[in-house]
């Protein structure tokens, strides 16, 4: 029998979409979910995502190292900020870090009531997409979009996901997101870099010279480790 | 100066997108804004949205005709459903209907505090078209979705209204809901019958022996009036 797949396009959408059976895969492509796989690719022992800056700061009081960002821009007691270039085998290994951003992090916690919650990229594509096929269960795919909105960079990611899996064969679909999801996917998948060039996130983040990351950040399988949430906290799955 | 547009892919976004300075565009392909247009065009007065079954059946009590359904099926108290084939001229001419859909209708009142809130459809899409962009104003489309979910076959009309107005020059965006949807009527255009074959709404409506109206539901400009929301109430604009 084949398993459901489901996106979710924004976490304002996350109700309409719950499932307390389901494995959730939460996507941020630019940055905080490629920068995750980045930290763990990079020999991090575990992270702490935070929604609030608050809690950004009670953990680094706690002495934690500090990663967090609000609007592209590094929270000013922070260690550094949600480039995946900063998250470096020197700075990370071994390391506990905290990690607040202002869309990802803050949702990987709304679905801890799920089956499993992993971290998705393309930087664990195929890792990732092997894991689900092996869970025989429902997966919905959640994009962390932009302030609750639809963003296109989310969105290809999860339907590069969704045709792999549907592909597959162990997987269908009734919910029009997947159908939107992978159409998407298959007119950008030629050219991701300039496709997603209309985003709103690539102007965000080329006014604030930010960009260097994201041809980085579309490279398919640079690591097979999967990010799962343990409690609170990610760790290596 | 460039207004610009955006799409809000479901009601559950909308907190994301609200802005009391726009006019907000209404669309519910699979019925209940085509069925508006076709009431309006064939003569009602006035139709009353409302959101729930409650408020449906003191409308009813009041001596209200009512049209109104939940997931396609007509209340054992309403005149008739959801269908567009009900709003015949011989039912609504000169009437005032109170009218309640699964999706629909609730939301018509969640923008009420914008600048006007219209109803949108393939049957009246030019006349919209051109009105929109006589307004000098920040548009918002609102997809009704189903159940807060996204769905297909609203935001395929988006779209086209969407690339009509960024296509004429008098609109702009920086929205990224507004390129896939876009991206999507583009693929769909030629065959929009066709393409939402996969849309979950599509299923519903054939298991039901609902889905005779989908090919009138697509007809472009079968009427040129815009129903717009005056108080509880919507109007011939």
């Amino acid at each position: 029998m084949k398993n459901n797949l489901e996106i979710c396009l924004s976490p304002a959408m996350y109700e309409a979409h719950s499932d307390t059976e389901a494995v959730v895969v939460i996507i941020d492509i630019l940055r905080a979910t490629s920068s995750i796989c980045t930290a763990f690719a990079n020999g991090v022992r575990e992270i702490i995502p935070v929604a609030t800056v608050d809690e950004a700061r009670v953990l680094k009081d706690k002495g934690y190292l500090l990663a967090a960002e609000r609007d592209g821009y590094v929270l000013d007691f922070a260690d550094f900020g949600n480039s995946p270039f900063n998250f470096t085998p020197e700075k990370v290994r071994e390391k506990s870090i905290a990690y607040s951003t202002t869309n990802g992090t803050g949702i990987m916690h709304m679905a801890s009531d799920c089956h499993a919650v992993v971290i998705g990229s393309y930087l664990n594509f195929s890792a990732l997409c092997v894991w689900l096929e092996g869970q025989k269960r429902k997966v919905i795919i959640i994009c962390a979009g932009w302030k609750k909105r639809f963003n296109l960079e989310d969105t290809l990611c999860a339907g590069a996901i969704a045709e792999r899996l549907i592909e597959g064969g162990r997987f269908t679909t009734v919910c029009d997101s997947v159908h939107a999801a992978i159409d998407l996917w298959r007119l950008a998948k030629h050219d991701v870099i300039g496709y997603i060039e209309k985003a709103a996130q690539r102007s965000r983040l080329r006014d604030k010279g930010l960009d260097d990351c994201i041809g980085y950040c579309h490279n398919f399988d640079m690591t097979d480790i999967i990010p799962v949430l343990q409690g609170e906290r990610l760790v290596r799955l």
